[in-house]
């Protein structure tokens, strides 16, 4: 373990969001701190980068203590691109991203720039975690998962994360009012079913705004929707290499003519 | 098989790439076909949704032929989410997205619109195949490639796309001359090294552009980019649950005190 690691915090909230705050403060106890966030919220933007724009980036203060802080015009993916490439001079120990307000938990993931920024991390070769608390609240709580972060992130560094794998942690609202443990799950097949809100503008002209219901047919104790239910937090161990190679002896007996 | 399926046709270069032209001149052949498109090129979008701003949708018509055409402010993701939830009557047998002017194959596939258009299809359980070329140019030729794309479409159509499961098509742009034929990969290993451009605007500000070198040190002969290398099609099978499952066991033994 790096006795003083090099941390990378970035997010999707924006930089002046109190879960990335939270997040700064709980990595400001483990390491030296560099901090490249959006200067907007970029949730949802799942991996988009900046190929057909130009990047802006700037020194900010917002916040008292010993890190350093950019403000970036980018994506999630784009500010660990510009981090890594631009304004470190040596590649970070670890990356970490969020505290996210709402869940990447199950299909989440797919969408989300917390951990879009925590893959695209992972592959460029540094271990990162992404975090997200489920509540999409801007004042949202963060107090009480700090300590889990904390526990997670020097886990983590000690026990060293597999090679081209990223941590997706998710953190429960606890019903029973305290968060039971720690539990590594797999990604719940879930999904949602978009319900589209059609309106029309002043001018006449029809527009839509998305909404959706979350749907999770998958019951599996093995889950992170079951974990999270349950008042645990949520550790899914997440793969950039996307091959479905249980399917490939399958695809390998189509007959292509 | 269906004997005339109904088809959705989108893309990440916007309607009027000359790709998706191509794609939907092949469709025809095929089935009774649907564009929803973005109305402006979304290239490198990654799986983002619009979820902070609103939706608009008007059916347009590019090319004469027997399809229906929505153009959609949107991205790729919404395209498919809008087709399925607001602008079909049933569930389409297939929806197909590209052809891509650019490579999706390996990493790539992360960032892509394209293929985050079919991720969206497959989670929402409609079986779905993006399709590339290996020639980022708006005049590139799509000729070539159109027999290819007519086969493997109706060779899925006839042998079904495993559940959970979307292809990632992508085409060389031959050395030899001529496509060998079609070869069922995995993923390459393989990354970008970024490389920023960081320029000074008139106004005196520094910004940056994002550029970078393509590096595989991936070998295998069971992957996409050597399959495109020596002039094969490659048909990647893409799978959306991330959990890397190989590496549960070690995270298991992980001490979280």
């Amino acid at each position: 373990m790096v006795k003083r690691p090099l941390i990378l915090v970035t997010n999707d909230d924006g930089i002046t969001a109190p879960g990335v705050r939270a997040l700064i403060e709980v990595m400001n106890t483990i390491g030296d701190v560099l901090v490249v966030a959006p200067d907007s919220p970029q949730s949802a933007m799942g991996h988009a980068i900046t190929i057909n724009s130009t990047l802006h980036c700037s020194a900010i203060e917002i916040t008292e203590g010993p890190q350093k802080e950019y403000s970036c015009s980018g994506t999630p993916a784009d500010c660990v691109k510009l981090a890594v490439n631009e304004l470190m001079d040596r590649k970070p120990d670890l990356c970490v991203s969020g505290i996210n307000h709402g869940s990447n938990s199950s299909i989440n993931v797919i969408y989300s720039g917390t951990m879009s920024a925590a893959i695209e991390a992972g592959i460029e070769g540094i271990p990162a975690i992404g975090f997200s608390l489920l509540d999409y609240r801007w004042g949202a709580d963060f107090e009480a998962v700090k300590p889990y972060v904390e526990q997670i992130t020097r886990t983590a560094l000690i026990h060293k994360i597999p090679k081209d794998v990223v941590l997706n942690v998710n953190f429960p609202v606890p019903k029973s009012g305290s968060i039971k443990g720690i539990k590594i799950c797999r990604q719940a097949k879930a999904y949602w079913v978009e319900e589209f809100d059609k309106r029309t503008n002043p001018m006449g002209r029809e527009y839509y705004w998305l909404t959706g219901k979350f749907i999770n047919e998958d019951r599996g104790e093995d889950t992170d929707e079951w974990a999270l239910e349950q008042d645990y937090v949520s550790v899914v161990p997440v793969q950039f290499d996307l091959t479905a190679h249980h399917a490939m002896q399958q695809l390998n007996t189509w007959d292509f003519d």
